[in-house]
């Protein structure tokens, strides 16, 4: 039997910018990186009880790993499976950190407190899902070069992807998924570039 | 002039069980493990509104590092300082996993599942403070030795922590404060423990 993959969806995020948008249990997911060397945080919820929300720690326990890669499976705090990473052409993620915020980026007196954050771009859309702020946990962070040093230390190089780089997900339930072009510079190599996505059925 | 240190609680968890209290901005929190080789999970939350919580990927960021030892300062969601950790005499913490829940036993056929868990733990005490099973994130895993692998795998390997080794935190707003001694024989070299903590003013 020849397996037909019809894509449903093809969109763009603009420079440090969000979205948000829901995924049917079945759907798959690809996000592309098209320059390069741009970091992409995803972040999502059971589309029916929001209360169910992607879990680092229970993602990180069950795959006996921190670096998520092609295979693991994104599992929800009440450790059901949400999104299965199917296909990822880097290899090189970050599951540890949290989505910047301008709270953060004041706190740190950052050269990016002038553009807006993961955590502003993300819950500007997720709030048409009745998501808060405080409910915008840890984010899966795509294509995030997080370097951990032995004395402790932490460092987020540039990231490992190439043109082209991308994952495909499938999701195991129902979703309704933020995604953004993640909007610290410095993490990306000193620019600011777009992702793509699409949403695709089998 | 000399400070004179009032302890105000003292405390002992049992094997395999938790508990909650109220800390006040300024009180000292001391852990103890009297045998060594014990985990503790600590999770807490802005006493006046549960929705600002502890948050591990904003302390990691904050604090430039994923092991987080004397000197560094937890933080909330918000970007706030909630603890700081004043003395620390172990030295090898863990703030990447989330805390054991049934359902997590159930997934993997652990043998714990027999005992409750520290989600459990956690919860059982916590929702005095109406705070819900899905609001218990990542707990700072006092004394856990999580190793990281570089082929990105990791493995919790027996505590690091002495007979009588302790950490000292400072609360820097008013808190509610879930802890516990670990559920899990084997993240503790075989056998459950109890813990001690106290409130100390200054």
């Amino acid at each position: 039997m020849k397996i037909t993959m019809k894509e449903v969806v093809k969109e763009r995020i603009d420079p440090h910018s969000g979205t948000a948008f829901e995924l049917r249990q079945g759907q798959l997911l690809k996000v592309t990186a098209p320059t390069g060397e741009q970091v992409s945080e995803l972040i999502c919820y059971n589309l029916t009880d929001p209360d169910e929300w992607l879990s680092s720690g229970r993602t990180l326990d069950h795959a006996g790993a921190w670096l998520i890669r092609q295979g693991h499976v994104l599992y929800s705090n009440r450790s059901r499976p949400m999104l299965s990473l199917l296909e990822d052409s880097c290899g090189r993620h970050d599951f540890l950190l949290a989505p910047c915020s301008q709270e953060m980026y004041q706190q740190t007196n950052s050269t990016e407190a002038n553009i807006s954050s993961c955590h502003e771009n993300l819950h500007g859309r997720l709030m048409a899902w009745d998501i808060d702020p405080d409910e915008i946990y840890i984010t899966f962070k795509l294509f995030m070069n997080t370097q951990l040093q032995a004395d402790g230390s932490l460092s987020v190089d540039t990231p490992a992807s190439k043109a082209g780089d991308y994952v495909l997900f499938r999701a195991e339930m129902d979703l309704v998924v933020g995604l953004t072009a993640c909007a610290a510079a410095q993490y990306n190599n000193g620019t600011l570039k777009h992702i793509e996505y699409e949403i695709i059925e089998e």
